[in-house]
């Protein structure tokens, strides 16, 4: 039987995104094809301006849409403390627990030798330069408590040691081996009022 | 923190995809975000052209991409047997097992009251139009066999009965390669009434 091209090529998009194989791709192909025209062409723009409109921000790697940092350029945010995050969506989840006003630091990842991500490929000495430049009273890692996180804690702590800065991780309330994109609100706002000095 | 409305523009699109949940879509739409321009604007075309070059054969219900039917349009087919599926994909399982080759007439699902989905919603008449219209010698009930796909299947066994022509459905029983010890009871039951001689 002929194929259908175009939605072969679909399929091949969607499985490229996370924890979805063929066959999910292929289902998810069949729900676009089936989807009113409007929403399809909502969903195809959205696609290109997601990539058009945000870009990073060159001081702390959050995302940003229109060019303006939520956490830099935000002049009511608490400027003495710094919150490092694995990626930009932690800051977010951070954010939406409430609590915490500082500013925030986005490393890319995690140190992982298995997976390559080696601290030169992580944004750390973007994060001690800033440190390093002063202001901050406190560092606070808010990392995932997964050996890859615990790794990246520790090397980090031990680069800022020499500056006198307070740095802190979270505390434990956090349940191990779980990825903070996870956690509930009320779980992280507890691991930010029980962060300990490393 | 100041939110990313085309993030969660394309959260929204993804949201809309079958088994996609709030959470799962945010990531998706990260991983849109962090895909290599060509990716992301490969994937936007892909969504859209899904939508211009796909259409539907307007004799029985399969997909067609520039306009020519992948069964009605092949004249190497069996034209005495027509099978009728539930979805296209269905039938395109059916394709990629082997073994059959007459036509096809896809139902664009099955009768389910509860999800209010009722013999005329479905393309039931034009079914039994082609099949009085003649030159079918077999009907293959190819549907699921679940409550909803069992009283589909006997619903247009009914209607096609007075037609003459030899209406079946597939055969139920143990799926190859799988082991009894896990197959559920009314399997097994199906199985037993199923059995043939070796």
């Amino acid at each position: 039987m002929k194929g259908l091209p175009s939605l072969e090529n679909l399929s091949l998009s969607f499985s490229k995104l996370p924890g979805v194989g063929a066959k999910t791709a292929e289902r998810m192909a069949y729900a676009v094809l089936r989807m009113e025209r409007e929403d399809r062409e909502e969903f195809a723009k959205s696609i290109a301006e997601v990539g058009e409109k945000i870009s990073k921000c060159p001081t702390c790697g959050l995302y940003e849409e229109n060019g303006e940092c939520p956490s830099c350029d935000d002049e009511t945010r608490e400027r003495s403390l710094l919150c490092v995050v694995s990626e930009d969506r932690d800051a977010r989840s951070i954010e939406k627990a409430g609590g915490y006003h500082g500013l925030y630091h986005v490393l890319g990842g995690l140190i992982s030798p298995s997976k390559g991500l080696l601290p030169e490929g992580l944004s750390i000495d973007s994060l001690v330069n800033r440190v390093k430049a002063g202001g901050f009273e406190e560092v606070i890692l808010a990392l995932s408590p997964t050996l890859e996180g615990e790794t990246t804690s520790l090397y980090i702590s031990k680069l800022l040691a020499s500056t006198g800065v307070k740095v802190t991780r979270l505390g434990y309330g956090l349940p191990m081996g779980a990825s903070l994109d996870y956690a509930d609100g009320l779980t992280i706002e507890k691991a930010f009022e029980g962060r300990r000095k490393i």
